[in-house]
């Protein structure tokens, strides 16, 4: 793309509205990268379109001129969704940000996909109902970006990702075309799953300008305890025990020694040296019951190899558990200046290995790992630090990468549980997923966005 | 389609062995129809592969040779899907029936799709785990057969439909290329979500030859009781305020007197004559929560119109409860010779308004309707009832289910939750789906099915 013209600048600021429509370099440089941290070239212009309506003639637009256009949410993405690698019109949801019902009787939110995810969270609180999906980024991600990506988060252990509560979407095409897919009830199967298909599909089928997301009633009451382990295979172990053995938990996290290190300073209590990995574990449900669960868990953690239970004492100390816990993936720049952050995921039963593995290749190439995540579904944040500025290490730190994703497939498990593929992960996509199904995939893009103006150079090669 | 030739026939037979390429007449005539009473062609043939590289052969040359193939589990649909509509090739997956995997570690399932649903239920039961979605036609229908229709079934209120259940599958393309999707972990978002474009799609995009299943820890409990109701509407309201207001149950069954009529001898309890409608509700989890539960649910019901509450004295009672809810649509035969069965679903808070309309339908056009469903998720199987050899009859219930997918519609609800379109729905899609949207999924079709062999004349026109 060799920039936008002057006049289709100006057609498409005749959408929108000038101010809607800006070019300024601060800007341009602002939604060059996301939190990834890869940036690709400026872009040549950012749109915040109002509504579903200017969505469409944006993307008619483009289609017509041919230029590219990415969607972005609040640019919390992990693998460079949002990057605008060949320039083009970056559209921001951010004025699509409204919760335009919650139905309190059918258990359904239909909301604009601008919406911040905490603030679901908190309207749907209001009515004493519940979304479970809670990504690391809820205070700033948006639902709309939840959706591109199929985002997880903790409580997918017990509650299931954001896939699992999209019941239907208001789209639109390349072309320009409005869809509505899916349903506003519980169930629905007329005609092929739409809804999926654009779920996870990282903004490059469609644009998703409206959600209807189900709802479930609030739990009653949440405990929540963090687990201290004396070696990192045995908190490994007592996961997959667990899981197997005890009750369901709506959380179980897991954090490494060189994770805790970086946010120790912000829990409530003191860690050990002996410590090398703490689990987080939540249990939720009605009253009573969750009261029986946390007791049996306790004693079943103390059995099976915990150092030390400690139990929240209450919501203060829980939201700065929490916090030290959302805020490890920045926290990690204390190791260096570099990461690479992959969210690997095996089946339960072979966190030991994966650990283990990720460690041991850490030390082959000397460089420091630090792992943590969603323990309790398989899902493992796995970050290799090194010094960009060092193109030795940084070398090193691409074939580590490489050497944890094909130890990961060996296990049975996936590259990415739930930041989906972006840019950062294009090149191992292969390693996962045939020849066959790739074509199939780039036909799907091709059927939708026959221009190929959405989200170009993502996903696949 | 004009028949196999005879070299055709060989070189299917070639691929399976003789004994597994059949043409006699009452093989043909028992595979040219379904549960939905529909009859097509008769067959040319039917094959019964026996593993995942028959299937591929037999599709390469049906693509290449030009003949239709039909995949068929047990032929239990409700919708005509496995209806040789233009006759062709009858795929009967009854052969490939292993239970692959039971991983206990990981609470997962590999199956092959001729695994009969109960078999699967009894195979994870025995490892302490839980198969939730059980369709009405369990003891007989099939996995595969589920996945192509997305089944549900009375738990997919508490625990979702088969969508949910399934992480990954193998399936053969109409070229015979062979692909696996999605993953064997709880998460992953690599790529498009292929394994959900192929649940629901009918057998009209691919065949399935494996499917790994999410399995989950088995309740340690399940309290089973029918409240019965001197009016419809009481029930139906009763229905939507147990889901807002009282525990989540994980069966609730609405059964209107029409229903109970045809199936009252088979149950261990007397049903009143003031009875109008009656309510069976299961709900399950840890023993001391489900005793809780169980109290608080049948307070709820007394105080909320409920005539009575039955508990269940036991396994053997509950066991004659379900018997006698499944065995409801092949039992309303009593009313009349002919019926047209519908699996609509509307927002729970609209069923009291649903199951009038559909009363007050059947009455406008001298029918008897009967009507019963998986009530708590608002899928509602709406029966009208008629005498096919009366022409008239005929007319009016195709009106009377034109008005019902109408209303359906109007009150946001959709014309199949769990049945599917096949051929009977084919003409009410439209209703219910754009054309932009139905465009995509032809489009869809025609990428993984060029030569259109596979089921053809299901969905759309």
């Amino acid at each position: 793309m060799a920039g936008l013209s002057e006049n289709t600048q100006k057609k498409i600021a005749k959408i929108t509205g000038k101010k809607y429509t800006v070019s300024d370099r601060e800007e341009l440089v602002c939604h060059s990268y996301d939190a990834a941290g890869k940036a690709g070239h400026l872009p040549d212009a950012i749109v915040f379109p109002a509504n579903t309506d200017q969505v469409s003639r944006v993307l008619a637009l483009a289609s017509a001129d041919g230029f590219s256009v990415i969607p972005r949410g609040s640019g919390s993405g992990m693998t460079g969704g949002a990057v605008p690698v060949n320039g083009g019109v970056v559209m921001v949801t951010s004025r699509m940000n409204r919760i335009l019902e919650i139905d309190k009787e059918n258990f359904v939110a239909r909301v604009e996909p601008g919406v911040v995810v905490k603030d679901l969270h908190d309207a749907a609180a209001e009515e004493g109902l519940f979304y479970p999906p809670d990504p690391a980024s809820s205070p700033v991600c948006t639902i709309g970006g939840n959706v591109a990506e199929c985002a997880g988060g903790p409580r997918a252990v017990k509650y299931g990702v954001t896939r699992d509560y999209v019941l239907g979407l208001e789209a639109v095409l390349a072309t320009g075309e409005v869809i509505r897919t899916g349903v506003k009830t519980a169930k629905g199967v007329a005609g092929y799953d739409l809804t999926r298909l654009l779920v996870g599909s990282e903004g490059t089928l469609a644009v998703v300008t409206q959600i209807t997301l189900k709802l479930i009633a609030a739990p009653q009451k949440v405990k929540t305890m963090a687990a201290v382990f004396d070696s990192m295979e045995s908190a490994a172990r007592t996961v997959s025990a667990v899981m197997r053995d005890a009750v369901l938990p709506r959380c179980m996290e897991y954090i490494d020694r060189a994770s805790l290190d970086c946010v120790k300073e912000s829990m409530s209590f003191e860690i050990p040296d002996s410590v090398q990995a703490m689990l987080i574990i939540e249990v939720d449900g009605a009253a009573d019951c969750v009261e029986k669960d946390y007791h049996d868990l306790v004693d079943f953690l103390r059995q099976n190899g915990a150092a030390d239970v400690l139990v929240s004492s209450g919501a203060e100390e829980t939201e700065r558990l929490w916090q030290a816990r959302k805020s490890l993936s920045p926290a990690l720049f204390r190791i260096a200046p570099n990461k690479i952050n992959e969210d690997i995921v095996v089946p339960v039963s072979r966190i030991p290995d994966m650990v283990t593995a990720i460690k041991e290749i850490g030390v082959k190439y000397g460089l420091y790992t630090a792992t943590f995540g969603h323990a309790g579904d398989g899902n493992i944040h796995c970050n290799i630090m090194y010094d960009g500025r060092d193109p030795v290490q940084a070398e090193r730190s691409r074939k580590a990468i490489g050497e944890v994703f094909d130890y990961t497939l060996k296990l049975g498990g996936s590259i990415t549980g739930e930041h989906g593929v972006g840019l950062t992960k294009m090149k191992y996509l292969p390693g996962e997923i045939n020849e066959t199904e790739i074509r199939l995939m780039k036909q799907i893009k091709q059927l939708f966005d026959p221009s190929g103006i959405l989200n170009p150079g993502k996903i696949f090669y």
